[in-house]
């Protein structure tokens, strides 16, 4: 059963080739009224992300505003970009013909203006660091019981048997700024984390690709070009030519969360150690001896399973909207 | 298939209600040659756990010494005993008349010079805290290189869907002594871990119990009755009247790896923050491209799965054997 109403979304984003296939999807998604796009740091710098984030929407007409957020991370340095993943411009070097913006509006003071003017109509969907959120919640608290709700595409819990993709515990998003994971954690609102427990086990087959290469228009074609590079990073560490398409599972969740299963419970995020980055997940159906996990904390909800190919469908048929 | 050799073995543990149930299944294990106890700190004191070490052996003329060691960890603070679960004398407060013993040898002199004096012959099955062991190999070093094999229970990777017992993320036996538990995973030597990722999913049965408290005789009753306060806290905690038997576990994988899934890999544990006491296991299969990651250190092997009723059906027909 999906949701009737268009969720109003702000989507915080580091495309990135896996963002650049969700930021389409939520172009095209009836569920989804995208209200504005805040770039962030993560994939490639923060100029090249914003510069991505104006592309996309000049060449699709996305009809919403692009804004620019976080250049580092909250506490601890910015370390190097993913060129291996996303390539060098950050959307897989395929020679797209991409200008350099010189200013764009600010995404914090974006995030915080329109979730005040549109108190409990707003849902954030992150898939980047979480560094723009951590800083709006940071200046302006009361967001956190104006916003309906926030889903993020990062970390990973472990229990469904996946592991970390940057460390053996830390998946990217969240090992790249900790600190300001683990704000938005503890934050008293309505947050469900899409991480590797799920997204890795959805992947995007190449019959899939193809058909919307043939059948979505520019926007399939683009797609199709774009992931060339990421489809092969994938392939070279797994062996599979199906790729996980990581980012837009989120945004699957929101349109479709009778897809996902889902467990409540406490997320912090590890600052420090060999365990930097990890969401250790505290499950609210049992209690630990040891004093500081009796420590109140909001619960958030995680994914730990998807009804993956029911997702790919989703993704697909959404895609091939473009040319309706 | 068994080993046919019986293994000359070590036994280091904190009795401890499991631990009770271990050392008599070492005992009456065809395939198993106890050489010797040495007690530490953890599920009691290590007077109580020493005393109660000396009395299972006297008790049940197990023929072998029993060996004093560590009385606390090598860096972090003693933590309260877990009456909660062994109970106050550390074998489920049911009266037994175990008498205090004033001395008994120093274990970590009886590991160092067992091991030299029989090289590539010894193996050690830790079901306790590891100081013992990390205390042996930083006065001898060589220890490493002339131990046949090391097992342990302890520790949980997370990734067979089983968190930790004492946080999320960490397990009793580690948590305890995170810092002897990181040394004893780096040494050159092969470590075999036994944690809960497998002995959660190994329960005895209420049915079972019940047969070895009419049919094991004198160690048959006694294992019955000293179990009760055990089964009946994680009754509490589960609901199910069956319980992880943990410590045997690592004798049953000893006496039969075959009934197990095993994989290769660094294992680290965490030594600080709310991870602390983590066993990250970074699987030999794969690469991350963090620095941290890269460093050199011996692969261990760590336990994902396990033929649970095989291996409960062992643990019951040796301790049958007690009548014939």
């Amino acid at each position: 059963m999906r949701n009737e109403q268009p969720s109003k979304v702000i989507f915080d984003t580091d495309p990135g080739i896996d963002d650049a296939m969700a930021i389409l999807f939520a172009h095209l998604s009836p569920q989804i009224d995208l209200v504005g796009i805040t770039s962030v740091f993560g994939n490639a710098s923060i100029e090249k992300t914003t510069n991505n984030a104006c592309y996309l929407r000049d060449r699709f007409d996305l009809n919403c505003g692009v804004y620019r957020g976080a250049a580092q991370p909250l506490y601890l340095p910015l370390g190097a970009a993913p060129t291996f993943v996303h390539g060098h411009d950050g959307l897989g070097d395929t020679g797209q013909d991409i200008p350099e913006v010189s200013r764009q509006p600010d995404a914090i003071q974006f995030i915080i203006e329109t979730i005040r003017t549109n108190p409990g109509e707003i849902t954030i969907v992150a898939v980047g660091r979480m560094t723009n959120l951590a800083t709006a919640l940071t200046i302006a608290p009361d967001i956190a019981a104006l916003t309906k709700r926030v889903v993020i595409m990062g970390g990973v819990t472990g229990l469904a048997g996946i592991g970390g993709n940057v460390t053996p515990v830390a998946e990217a998003n969240i090992y790249g700024d900790p600190h300001a994971a683990d704000i938005i954690m503890r934050a008293a609102w309505d947050l469900t984390m899409v991480g590797l427990d799920v997204t890795m086990k959805t992947l995007i087959s190449p019959e899939r690709m193809q058909v919307l290469a043939e059948k979505a228009g520019e926007i399939g074609q683009f797609i199709y070009e774009v992931s060339r590079y990421y489809q092969s990073f994938y392939q070279g560490r797994t062996g599979s030519e199906s790729f996980p398409v990581h980012d837009a599972l989120a945004l699957v969740y929101l349109v479709n969360p009778a897809l996902f299963q889902t467990h409540r419970g406490a997320i912090r995020v590890l600052t420090e150690g060999d365990g930097l980055g990890q969401t250790v997940f505290a499950s609210a159906d049992r209690t630990y001896p040891e004093a500081a996990w009796t420590e109140e904390r909001p619960h958030q909800s995680v994914c730990l399973g998807v009804d993956s190919e029911s997702a790919m469908d989703l993704y697909q048929d959404t895609m091939l909207r473009s040319e309706s």
